[in-house]
C-alpha cells in the first residue's frame, strides 16, 4: 500500500511516460504543456486512493486515473477560454500562450483521448464505466454552463448554486472515486458510496473555497484575500447575505457588492456579520463534510486500507483559518 | 429494404424525436439549432444503409447514426469558430447566432452525447465500436489542425494535401459504413472494407469538390465558381499546379494565387490550363473512385442488397461539369 503522496510520484511517471508524440505537434503541443504545469493532481489521486482500498498493484488503475486528468484538464483549457483567463496554475493559459483556435481543437482532442485511456483499462463491464464517466462529463459542461449563466443573472438560489458546484466541480471527485473503486472490484453498491462521499467532499471543499476567499490568513492564502468580493461573484457567502436581507437593505447591499468603491471588501464584510453569513456557510460546508464521511465510514473498510484515502482528504480541507 | 431517401425520412423522424431536452436550455438549443438545418445527412444515411446491407429492421441502428450526426455537427460547430465561418448551410452559424462561449461548450456537450448514443447500442463488443469510433475522432481532429496549418505553410506536398483530407472529411464516412456494418453483423474483414470504401470514396468526393468549386457549370453549381482561386485556397489543382512549374514561372504563379488582381481568377486558369492541372485531378479522383467501388465489389454482395447504396453514392458524386 502507498502513501498518497507516493501514488502522486507513480502517477507523474506515469503521466510524463504517457506524454503525446503523435502528430501534427501543433496539436499535441498545447496539451502537452497544460499537462506539464505543476498540479495537485486530486482527481487521479483520489481515484488510485479508491482503487487501493481494494487492491494494491496500481498499474491497471492508471489508464483510467491518466483518462480523468486528461479530462479534467481538457474542461480547464476550454474553461480558461470561457473565462478569458490569462493564467493557469500561475503560468500562461493555453489560448494565451497559442491561440484561440489551439485551444479548441487541442482541449477536443483531450477529450477523445480520456476515452481512448479509458477503453485501456481491463475492466470487464466497458459499459458501465463509460456510462459513468460520460454521465459525469455531462453534468461538467451542465455545470459550466450554469455558471456563465449565473453571472448574467440577478437572483440565484443557494439550491441551484449547490447544484451548479455539485455538476461543476464536485461530480468529477465523485466519479474518480467511483472508477477508481470499480476497477478495484468493489460491487455497485460500494462504488456508489465512494462516488456519494466524493461529490459532498467535492461540495464542502467548494463552501469553503468560498469562505478562504474572504476570511483567510492573509500570509497563508496563495490569492489576494477579498478577490472575490472585489470580482463581484457569486459566492455562497453573497447569496446567503442577500437571501437574508429585503428591501432596501438588500439594494444597498448588492450595490456595495457589484460596484468598486476603495472600502468595498470592508463594506461587504460588514453586511456577512450582520446576517451572520460566515456561520452559516461553515454550517453548510459542515454538513456535506459530515455526510462525505457517513458515506465513507458506513463502508466499514479496514482502518489500515483507510488511511491514505482519509490522510490526504483530511488534508485537503484544511478548516483553520 | 428502404432506399436512401427513405431511410433519410426515418433518420429525421428518429433525430426530431432525440431533440435534447435537458437543461439548462442556454446549453442544449445552440445544439438543437445546429441539428436542426436542414443537411444531407449523408454520414448516418451510409451508415444505414451499410447497416441495410445485412439487416433489415433499421432500428437497432438508429442510436449510433445518431451519434455520427451529433458528432458531425459538434465538428461543424467548433470548426466554424476557427475558420471564423459567418454561415453554415445557408444559415448563422453557432458562433455568430449565440456566441463563443455557447458555441465552444454546445460544441463539447454534443461530442459527449455522441458516446453517449453509440452507448445505447445493443452491439456486444462495445470496445471494438469504441475505438473504430474514437480513432476516427482524433484523426478527425489531426485533419482539421493539419488543414490550419496548410494554410500558413508554403510547400505543401500533395501527398500530405490527400492525408489531410483523408482525416478531416474520409475516416468520418469510412467509420459511419464501418459502425452500420459491424451493427449489421458483418464480420471485421467486412466491416473494413467497407470502411475502406467509404474513405477511398471521400477522398475521391473531396477532389471531385476541387475540381468542381473552379470548373463547374454556373447556373448548376451552389457557390461561387472559382471562390478557391479568389480566397487562395491550397486545393489540388493549385498544389499540383505549383509541384509542376519551377524557378520564375512558379514564382509567378504563386503571386497570382494569393494575389487579388481583377483577372485572378482568369489568370490561374491559363496556369492550370498550361500543366493539365484539371487533368491530372480527374485522373486521381477517377483512382480513388474505382479503388472505392472495388472494395465495395470484392464483398460480392447480392445485386438487390447492394442497390440502395449504390444508388446513393452514384448520385453523391456527379461527374458531369
Amino acid at each position: 500500500m502507498y502513501t498518497a503522496s507516493q501514488i502522486k510520484n507513480v502517477f507523474q511517471d506515469y503521466l510524463l511516460k504517457e506524454k503525446f508524440s503523435a502528430a501534427p505537434a501543433s496539436l499535441y503541443d498545447p496539451a502537452n504543456y497544460i499537462l506539464s504545469l505543476p498540479a495537485k493532481r486530486a482527481r487521479p489521486l483520489l481515484s488510485l486512493l479508491a482503487y487501493q482500498l481494494f487492491r494494491d498493484e496500481l498499474d491497471e488503475a492508471l489508464p483510467a486515473a491518466l483518462a480523468i486528468e486528461v479530462f479534467h484538464n481538457f474542461t480547464l483549457v476550454h474553461d480558461d477560454i470561457m473565462d478569458e483567463a490569462p493564467t493557469r496554475r500561475g503560468q500562461t493559459t493555453v489560448h494565451k500562450k497559442y491561440d484561440l483556435n489551439h485551444a479548441i481543437l487541442s482541449g477536443d482532442v483531450m477529450l477523445l483521448y480520456a476515452y481512448q485511456y479509458l477503453m485501456q483499462t481491463s475492466y470487464q463491464d466497458k459499459t458501465a464505466l463509460f456510462q459513468h464517466f460520460n454521465q459525469a462529463a455531462i453534468e461538467i459542461c451542465e455545470g459550466q454552463q450554469m455558471d456563465m449563466d449565473f453571472e448574467k443573472m440577478l437572483d440565484v438560489q443557494i439550491e441551484d448554486y449547490i447544484e451548479m458546484i455539485r455538476k461543476k466541480t464536485a461530480v468529477l471527485l465523485g466519479v474518480s472515486l467511483r472508477i477508481g473503486a470499480m476497477l478495484g472490484g468493489a460491487t455497485p453498491e460500494v462504488a456508489e458510496k465512494l462516488y456519494q462521499f466524493g461529490t459532498h467532499f467535492g461540495i464542502s471543499f467548494q463552501i469553503q473555497d468560498d469562505i478562504l476567499d474572504t476570511y483567510a490568513d492573509p500570509d497563508k492564502f496563495g490569492k489576494q484575500v477579498g478577490g472575490d468580493i472585489i470580482q463581484g461573484k457569486k459566492t455562497y457567502l453573497f447569496l446567503k447575505t442577500r437571501e437574508l436581507l429585503v428591501g432596501e437593505e438588500r439594494a444597498d447591499f448588492e450595490s456595495a457588492y457589484y460596484g468598486d468603491t476603495s472600502d468595498k471588501v470592508d463594506r461587504v464584510k460588514q453586511y456577512f456579520r450582520d446576517v451572520n453569513a460566515k456561520e452559516y456557510a461553515v454550517q453548510v460546508r459542515d454538513a456535506y463534510h459530515d455526510l462525505a464521511f457517513s458515506y465513507l465510514n458506513s463502508l466499514n473498510l479496514d482502518d489500515l486500507r483507510l488511511e491514505p484515502l482519509l490522510d490526504y482528504t483530511k488534508g485537503f480541507i484544511k478548516r483553520e483559518m
